[in-house]
């Protein structure tokens, strides 16, 4: 379903780099990620009109910046492996991980212009521009005990939503659908992004580090406070409360995780994957009104997918 | 002459980011830079036709993209200071900075969709590009001393050269010129762009750091091998290159910087200097064929206020 041709132009980018630099591109989207950005443009493209090869193009783009933030968050997070293989950071250093993450993102804005529309160009430059400040917000609001819920969700959709919302509405767009296919496509796009960040942040709690593949329990270790987390301070009784709080700040978060993998006291892990089912839920329902096809079943099934995902953390 | 038009529009930049981030946007776009390559956009249009609005914006555009690689670089270089000032890692630490030189650049392209003219952005995007490779190749052969004079000189027609370039192209380019002025004036730019990162080669060897504000010496003690260093080494006797080169591997970068500084034992700083006022030179060859008009000429006193900062060199 046309994610084999992704897959290829993807690997083809390394080419368009200057030799000195291609190698290093080359293993940045090697590894074979999971490739759901690009699934939700192609997706968005069967379910607006049909996949066309502007629909592949949108995809490798909407990938490429995903890898360059990723190369840019491993060294933000120390991180080691990724993908079952060493992080670029930790194989060639920060300084080269900056400038490939800017490389691979100039590399998408780039390509972006092939379409010759610059609305599209923008909706790109802007959603990353809204990935960088979710994530500004998340840095900046490390170790903060006064974040929120709401808060949270408005860091997870910046980062994460934004992206998966840019290739859903371009995914329409491009085909030229009206503004109500469009408006759907997007907020389904930005809200399973979301639900898919609260499942990435069960992970790197209650992830298996060895069938991952990926260094875990990073999050809680930088301060970050995901949603078990928040769920977990928010339902404690005041004393328990001040126990966490003090483990989080005396950087024991390795006492935190434990009782979150248990999902006691209080059920904050079950409580999470609940909020991710919810927008799950949310996101289905913004497309129920397209006409149905094979695309808008996938879909659904992507969000029937990712419940899954989640349903393994209740434990 | 339009430069305070775009100064107020750098400083507006800062409102067009989320609350939470416009704060560190202020501080990276303060400070007032020297907005190089800002005057390059403006006077490459009034040479080619006069200054639009559109080269304010194209002025505000290539100055976000420069102070975003200058980010990313003090976090590379582990820079202390810049323009009289902490600089952003050393204020908020690395992570803020990836984050804060991801949005700048992001903004850049953003603002550059509104041309409504792809190939515009796409030049933008390519720049930078190109920028970012030249400093993967600069960092891929940090102490490595068999960088050769002609790499060097490839390295910062990249990194420094094609975002002067791309200022100068599209200063034309706005106003519909010719392919002979818009190649005259795309030349004139990557030359002089050039021309500058060997004076700023020099400075960071010889210049007076009160002075002038930022962290100097931080070259050669991260392996960048820059052109008074490769003058020295390629001029020296065989046991004397020998000597230089265990300083540079061992770290003992201050003895080569105090030679240099006294530019014996063999005129390595003055030949720097020659190599940079000859590359001055075939810029202003560049742009002898064009009309003459104030900016064309304010083009020339450009060249010839650089090859002055040059000057202050011969020792």
């Amino acid at each position: 379903m046309h994610l084999e041709e992704v897959e290829a132009r993807i690997a083809q980018q390394a080419a368009e780099f200057d030799p000195a630099v291609e190698g290093y591109v080359t293993y940045a989207i090697g590894g074979r990620g999971k490739r759901l950005r690009p699934l939700m443009a192609l997706l968005s493209g069967g379910a607006s009109g049909g996949i066309t090869p502007a629909h592949v193009d949108l995809a490798v783009i909407v990938e490429l910046i995903h890898i360059a933030t990723l190369v840019h968050d491993d060294i933000m997070d120390e991180a080691e492996r990724r993908r079952a293989q060493p992080t670029v950071n930790a194989r060639w250093g920060n300084s080269l991980s900056v400038l490939l993450g800017d490389c691979l993102f100039a590399q998408a804005l780039n390509l972006s212009t092939n379409f010759d529309n610059t609305d599209v160009c923008r909706t790109i430059a802007r959603a990353a521009r809204e990935v960088c400040s979710g994530e500004i917000i998340q840095t900046q609001r490390r170790f903060d005990l006064h974040l929120g819920i709401a808060d949270y969700l408005r860091i997870i959709e910046m980062k994460t939503g934004s992206l998966f919302a840019a290739a859903a509405e371009l995914g329409a767009v491009l085909n030229g659908a009206d503004a109500e296919t469009t408006r759907a496509l997007k907020d389904f796009g930005r809200k399973i992004g979301a639900a898919y960040q609260i499942y990435d942040d069960c992970l790197d709690i209650a992830g298996n580090e060895t069938e991952i593949g990926k260094t875990l329990g990073t999050d809680l270790r930088h301060g970050k406070l995901t949603l078990p987390v928040l769920m977990l301070l928010g339902s404690a009784p005041a004393a328990e409360r001040e126990r966490y709080c003090e483990l989080i700040l005396e950087e024991k978060s390795s006492a935190i995780t434990k009782l979150l993998k248990m999902d006691s006291p209080n059920g904050a892990l079950k409580a999470s994957v609940d909020a991710g089912e919810e927008l799950i839920r949310d996101a289905q329902r913004e497309i129920e009104g397209l006409p149905q096809n094979q695309y808008t079943d996938s879909l659904f099934q992507f969000g029937d997918a990712l419940r899954e995902l989640l349903d393994q953390f209740r434990v």
